[in-house]
């Protein structure tokens, strides 16, 4: 779920099964283990997982009726949690950050890059970051309300369960911006497309719009740009910015409004946004402007957009917040110095350059904010 | 989907949706970041994840149709892959550990405890073992191929998708022995059930049907212990044993004969099999038991149990394995002075001394083997 704009004007993709074969050059996965590169050793003060929010509904349809075990087909299950996992390195010293992956992927994109080099989970938490990856509700270990999908097969109507959307090797090789046609890379392409496979296989199935039931599939695109939509992760963003009393909040493509939506629902924790490709608002009220503009927001794109860069909705948004006093910056990476980047920045091969960009934002705009008012935490306890 | 055997007996869950709103003490889940402990640093050689294995396949229903792109409704996607997380410690001096968890859960088994613990993924990890965690095939970061559920939205028969298995709290406290009946906790319990509701948050769907489609579900229970199962963790387990040039592989519950047919598929790598709860074949061939019959294996049981210790398959098993000369150890944990333990031994209060039978365990059987043959590795670089 690539914002909007970014999806307009490109070329039908080709499709190509044979040729996807020859490109997963690894089925075995020999490859991805033996390419992981050492580092020097890293210290941890702590490490561990949690859960934020959830809540207790009544299934009528757990699953166990089907291998021949009624007795524990209904129950109480918890929903809308979820899932963090996090390392606080010893002397941690900056605002803590918080990481959500985007469309059909999971915390997986902030871990080892797909060739084997250290991703931002691990670079963020050895620059002294308390570092947190959050699986989005209804994805991977956050986990979804399989009720509507076993009711379906014992009968109920089939559109009652939610599409599941996967990304394809041929939609990941274009919205991603690996190159100008499937299978062809970008002559300065950052991603390591030679390894595009292991990207492949971190594409995982995508139960978000199980977790907004009162949007029509058909309209996601109307709301999902929505301030105030009514979705679990954002509020579930907002309850853990809250809980480390003090959070700097990262989205990426289908969770880029997230960060912006959490701090329209409670700015309480939240001392910094962060926006990768690209969660930039047109409709804005004057009372959500007056939320964010006490927030110091970052928006990020890479390169190899088909249209001029900014786009209009982050002229739009900055020139809103920054014009009631407020602090947002719009970066695109070639402005800086850094060319080729794809849409999956935190797995480019210089993606330890772009995460130094993001830091010294944070630096000048997050921490320094912090060291004057005095009043944020380095760790949960 | 806890072993057959063990199902027996039991009676009727009491089901109680409003006892349950009372159990769950923490919706807002400030009380699960909060009650994580501190330790001391621990020193990382090494950490990051990957995907072992897979293949590509054409999916004709990605999902993308239902939000208004068609374009993106097809292409081709990996099935199969399973994702795994690692850490190695400085000094590293054992035997690579790799544990996959069981039915509706994930790897945040092994991780923080329900009520803020250690778990044996940092546990281990701390006592020199290069420790991986494996989310299963068709759960969490593994993923599932998400094509039937989209077919049958729109129009397949809904019976070409798998049920999906979901573990409801009532079914949790009574197959992970908590108490005597929902809410109730034997006196010498050692789950932390004041946090159970941190567990059911756990708790997520498992599509382990949709990954054997050669079975029918109501026929699952007749294959689960086929030692020649073709089922795709296990596979992916074998292959992962070899990537790491020897590794101990753990199961749990629905995982728990995996290890056992990880290494009829291919036992190159598997130095151990340590099966918790408890996957004791009854079937196994000369051919079976040839192979078995070379690799230490260790049973794991916890208390309160209503039928003796230990259970007929397991003895079974074991007459079989150690009259050709293997080495199959069964133990029960009350009769090495550990009482009240449930089946999440892994969470339980007492969890770090249950690891420590396993290490003393792996001491004896495994690593002093390996000290005698000279050819393990501890860590795969």
């Amino acid at each position: 779920m690539y914002p909007l704009e970014s999806r307009i004007g490109r070329g039908t993709i080709g499709c190509a099964a044979l040729l996807a074969v020859a490109l997963f050059s690894n089925p075995a996965g020999a490859q991805a283990l033996s390419d992981i590169k050492p580092s020097p050793p890293l210290v941890l003060q702590q490490q561990g997982s949690f859960y934020v929010g959830g809540r207790i509904v009544y299934s009528d349809s757990t699953g166990w009726d089907s291998i021949g075990l009624p007795d524990f087909s209904t129950g109480d299950i918890a929903v809308d949690q979820m899932y963090v996992q996090f390392q606080i390195p010893v002397n941690a010293k900056h605002t803590p950050i918080v990481f959500v992956h985007g469309c059909c992927l999971s915390s997986k994109t902030w871990e080892t890059t797909p060739d084997g080099r250290m991703g931002w989970f691990e670079y963020f938490t050895r620059k002294g970051y308390p570092t947190y990856l959050a699986d989005q509700v209804g994805r991977a270990r956050s986990g979804f309300d399989a009720t509507p999908y076993n009711e379906v097969r014992a009968g109920a109507t089939p559109t009652t369960q939610a599409p599941i959307l996967m990304a394809a090797a041929q939609f990941a090789w274009q919205v991603f911006r690996f190159g100008p046609s499937y299978g062809v890379s970008w002559p300065d392409e950052q991603f390591p497309t030679d390894k595009a496979d292991e990207l492949y296989k971190q594409a995982i199935p995508d139960l978000i719009l199980s977790t907004i039931p009162q949007i029509d599939p058909a309209d996601f695109f109307a709301h999902q740009f929505d301030p105030e939509l009514d979705i679990p992760t954002p509020a579930r963003m907002a309850e853990l910015a809250k809980q480390l009393g003090g959070a700097i909040l990262v989205g990426h493509s289908e969770s880029s409004p997230f960060p912006t939506q959490a701090a329209i629902k409670d700015p309480t924790g939240i001392r910094g946004i962060i926006q990768l490709e690209t969660g930039c608002f047109t409709n804005l009220t004057a009372a959500h402007v007056d939320i964010l503009k006490k927030i110091p927001i970052l928006i990020i794109e890479g390169d190899h957009f088909d249209t001029p860069r900014p786009p209009a909705a982050c002229v739009t948004m900055r020139d809103q917040i920054n014009g009631a006093g407020g602090d947002m910056t719009y970066i695109d990476l070639p402005s800086v110095g850094l060319h080729g980047n794809s849409h999956m920045m935190m797995q480019d091969k210089n993606n330890l350059k772009v995460a130094d960009v993001i830091m010294k934002w944070i630096d000048q705009h997050v921490d320094k904010r912090g060291r004057r008012h005095r009043h944020h935490h380095y760790a949960h306890r």
